[in-house]
């Protein structure tokens, strides 16, 4: 375990409108608003979406299954915004349901919202983190640097 | 994508107790305090809830399709509370799980506490929001009013 | 419905790794930072844990029914921190999800965290809350004692 200590910094209130892209929608907002650090929370649907459904095996590096949908699934989700290589980075879990069909994974790529999705970005304060990609692990960890103590 | 900055204002730590109706406290509370703007967070069980789990086809206005349980589910869920006409309107997506079968959508109208339900609801402050009924997609989007610039 | 006002205080971005106990290293954060009083919201994978999916029957005390799962699955989770007989408790709410298998519950006890899971806790300020253990009711519900008024 690493940890950070921080506040919470500028929220932002975010409605997505139907037939954007989430993911994009999220980035385009860290870039205008240099968000560096945050942590999000999303409620609303999906048109269409890709979601990794766990590791083939499970062992590292993990070799992801997909499960992708094209019909109208609601959705809620907890994700968090780092810069990997001075860019902003998404990483998104969510649920997405559809009557009886309910999955759960890490929300990728392209996607296309459903009448609405609402984000609620809680910017981090006080902390220093990036992402650095980890080629053996086949995944960017976030680390830390401590920059202020806000006790 | 249209959003407002804001920051977090008060913060409501709230137990809803066995046999109590969920979103009914949630309005009470939002009423009792004057909660204009907030984002919540919630965990607990619920005997009876009913829950929209998606549109019968995927176009807009949507057609409901509903998911109704009268036996002890475990739930969790992220939802918002912001003023449509004057009064608080919950808006709170939720998964709910017993055993085998976990479903995921809106959770609407009347529901049954289960033990117990905790929920962290979050005020946005510096925000000026507002839902405005739109017939033609057929819900009430969020739409904001930027009231003062906290940068 | 019972609830206490206060204030989020200091942020933690906690990454907790490969191999470790999910919630012993939550409660090892709380000890160290004399948390007392949190909420939390986590995104990653466990490669084993067990998770209360609900009541047996719906009736107080409930009997608990498990699922334990030995192989990687998506999560995502709410879940809050307060103290019970001096010690930090944990409460925690998770979806897991493994291709076409979701399951969601209350997480307890041993777990083992696949590559990472990610963790925001958002300290509670301004609130004095405990859990007492209730023998008839079956479980420890949060009880509050208002120490400041912020408004």
């Amino acid at each position: 375990m690493e940890y950070a200590k921080g506040r919470i910094g500028r929220v932002f209130t975010v409605r997505i409108d139907h037939g954007d892209d989430l993911i994009l929608e999220l980035i385009k907002l860290a870039e205008l608003e240099r968000i560096e650090s945050a942590v999000f929370m999303l409620l609303g649907a999906l048109k269409e979406a890709k979601l990794v459904t766990g590791p083939k095996e499970s062992k590292t590096p993990p070799e992801p299954v997909w499960f992708g949908f094209d019909d109208a699934h609601e959705v809620l989700g907890i994700g968090d915004i780092f810069l990997k290589d001075g860019k902003p980075k998404i990483h998104l879990h969510a649920g997405a349901g559809r009557g009886d069909n309910v999955k759960l994974g890490c929300l990728r790529g392209e996607s296309e919202v459903f009448m609405v999705v609402e984000v609620f970005v809680f910017e981090l304060e006080g902390i220093s983190a990036r992402r650095i990609e980890d080629q053996e692990q086949g995944f960017a960890p976030v680390g830390f640097e401590q920059i202020s103590n806000l006790e």
